[in-house]
């Protein structure tokens, strides 16, 4: 099949290897482990023996970290620390011979909902993905804003407490702090006579649909949170819209609703009013935006 | 004198009427009453009254509030509510029959700052004005960033502490909160044993400068809230550059510093690594700026 792309989905402990047509439909996919103690090199090796008579004209990468887009080294990567500074762009273009892009996990999975589910109609986006921590990236003019580092979109970073709740990354009030699976698992102990066990987000939805007393107000102060910190990127980007991602995100009206309640809120009406807010259905948004990613690239 | 512009830079109370040299040298400088009250007609009256006989090629305005760019109609104004509506670009078009533009008054502040003081070297810059609130304008890829309403770069009202001090805006804990007059007013009164009377970020300035007891531990913490703030745009924009503009400002250092130790204790060191911060001298950079972006206008 012509234009056909694979993206490769780099995470600290899985990886997804899929084939993705320019729909953006994910037609293969295949999940190995990470393996980050071992060399990069091997890393590449394995991908490569995956991709073994799979037929594609690009492919995209979705590393977990900051990543310098001419090379596709890592330039810091909490999960991945070994691995910085590796070529992974220059790596698979020179063994597969097919045109390769890097990119960040979360910019590449909003790439994805953005070109799939929001047929890149809006010109100004905020992504953020929800799983054990949060992440984001910024479409502006179109395209997937970068900066000066390649470390645009830390929306998890955002203090939205000064002198709060501690975070993972050292720092105290970080959204993160609150809307990771960190946060809300803290939120769940306080709030619920009888946490779920074990407990984890999708625990906490099931208990919420399921009408367990007190499960419904922890998603209500997760999505309050949420909504704090997305309110800060809409009053400083004044995005035409929102997209949710990630695990946590199939909590849908969990996490949604009290979102659009803050947004209500808001005493700066305008860059709220017609801001459209949506939980694409999940995908694996990670292989299928840097697929698609790959294709747009001009070499 | 060829290729002169005009910037008008339209406050709630005062109006500052500018011509300005292509390299951004002001030239001439009038002030005239806002009147806010009066009807808008009237107001463009009285600064064509002004211009009478100037000579410039075209003419840009910097309005308090949201700004419809087609127009120039405002969209909300808290300090020019009766002009909503009015289409300021269009009246001024009309009436001087030269290249009109209009943007919001931070944002063109902002350009002010990046044409002459950075000369449009970085491409993604945050520009800060500090004045009784705190407002801010983008540079993304070169170019001022309006967002999907015009209301883009609301710094002042980012969430900083939720739940914290009550803000003009009506909500709480926002940035303009702690770093705008009122706030720093609160700081003052909190920490030192005999504010300065009256008291105003300028007498505040003199008192730590004259090594008042407290004075500089005020700027410690408003520079903090600041820094905090600012920390919140960077990771989301990672920046190539920071501008500090607006009447408190003029502290430079007392506000900077600070910011600066907030910068440097951040846990992603990526981002704020390698970025300019800097307050350029004071000037009237909203009519500065509001005449150098009526040249860049393409019509």
């Amino acid at each position: 099949m012509k234009g056909l792309s694979v993206g490769v989905d780099v995470g600290g402990t899985f990886s997804k290897i899929g084939l993705v047509a320019p729909d953006g439909e994910l037609l293969r996919c295949v999940s190995i482990p990470t393996q980050p103690r071992a060399a990069p090199r091997d890393f590449a090796s394995r991908v490569c023996a995956v991709l073994d008579g799979w037929r594609y004209d690009s492919l995209g990468l979705g590393l977990a970290g900051g990543v310098d887009a001419a090379t596709g080294a890592l330039l810091f990567a909490p999960n991945l620390k070994r691995w910085i500074g590796f070529p992974f762009k220059r790596e698979f273009a020179r063994r597969l011979k097919v045109r390769t892009v890097a990119d960040n996990d979360a910019n590449v999975a909003v790439w994805g909902g953005y070109a799939v589910d929001l047929k890149k109609k809006p010109r100004c986006v905020v992504g953020v993905t929800l799983g054990t921590g949060v992440g984001g990236g910024l479409i502006i003019d179109g395209k997937l804003h970068h900066g000066a580092t390649g470390s645009a979109g830390e929306l998890g970073h955002l203090t939205v407490r000064a002198g709060g709740a501690p975070c993972n990354c050292g720092k105290r009030g970080c959204l993160e702090a609150y809307a990771g699976t960190r946060g809300i698992c803290r939120i769940a102990r306080r709030v619920m006579r009888r946490p779920p066990s074990p407990l984890t987000p999708k625990a906490l939805a099931d208990a919420a649909l399921a009408g367990v007393p007190g499960a419904r107000k922890v998603w209500d102060e997760y999505g309050t949170w949420l909504g704090i910190g997305l309110a800060n990127a809409v009053l400083l980007l004044n995005p035409d819209a929102i997209l949710v991602l990630g695990g946590v995100a199939r909590a849908g009206r969990l996490v949604l609703d009290p979102v659009r309640r803050v947004f209500a809120a808001q005493p700066f009406r305008e860059p709220f009013a017609r801001l459209a807010l949506s939980a694409p259905a999940e995908r694996d948004w990670g292989c299928v935006g840097a697929a698609l990613l790959s294709r747009e690239a001009s070499s």
